[in-house]
């Protein structure tokens, strides 16, 4: 099970691929993709589009995973990081692939194991549970590869309910 | 020169095209791309992409227009516009085609000539400048009409100017 994790944005997009059905998780890629200001919005999308195109024919996740978001600086801001998670979600309908997205606080719950943990908390847990030397950066990857953990264990944690119910 | 206005919204995405490039202005096509609710939003966005390609190919419009956005009911909403418009730029992006936005002001002004006119004048200055029998219904078909007329006329503005100058 390959879970693709998206922290999107016009002009970064993070994105963590893990494989998430063994013990413990293994990390497959992370990155940003980053878009140039000088270049127009509808080829900035086209960019991420390619990118992430490029990525799920690479590592055909099974998964793609969203983090909610509920507050933002403004109508733009929000319109901007809307127009790029519609354009991670059409790669997901491409490849006709389940897309799940989780609050904030459900990361925090999952990840590091109460709601409410620090940003640096959420990296610290991210770079244990995937084994890394260091903290995953930039932090738009760390938060997409956080968003996969959750999922990951989000998944798992239904799968035994339903062996048990 | 054909324009493509485009009203963009996850449920709802208006259309409209003109011929922007004689007088009076000629209607081409409007109409609305609806989708269920009861669909999964990564297919909704598919929907919405598979039929604005179908039309740009059918049509070849010079320009992608939009309305801006400066309010939203909350953040949820703003980010859901903004798939479906993220999902319309990208199909601008595909076809190598200008994409251009207007403030709801200045297509107030630029369609009925003050910038405070009501939804209703715009709908009847609409069909008016189409010589249509009616109003076009639904809204966002009329509002994404008035954005292609809005573009026409700044367009043809703007190149006056230019010859002027």
């Amino acid at each position: 099970m390959v879970v693709l994790g998206i922290d999107p944005g016009i002009a970064n997009t993070g994105y963590g691929l893990i494989e998430a059905d063994r013990t413990p998780l293994r990390l497959i890629d992370f990155g940003t993709i980053t878009t140039s200001s000088q270049t127009e919005s509808p080829h900035r999308l086209k960019s991420i589009y390619d990118r992430l195109n490029r990525l799920a024919c690479e590592h055909h996740p099974d998964y793609f995973v969203f983090e909610d978001l509920f507050f933002s600086k403004n109508v733009s801001s929000a319109l901007a990081v809307g127009e790029a998670r519609g354009i991670a979600k059409l790669v997901a309908a491409n490849m006709n692939r389940e897309v799940f997205s989780y609050t904030p606080a459900h990361v925090k719950q999952s990840v590091v194991g109460f709601g409410k943990a620090s940003k640096r908390q959420i990296q610290e847990m991210v770079k244990t549970l995937l084994r890394l030397d260091t903290i995953p950066h930039p932090d738009h990857a760390a938060d997409a590869l956080a968003v996969a953990i959750c999922h990951a264990r989000s998944h798992k944690m239904l799968q035994l309910q339903e062996r048990l119910s």
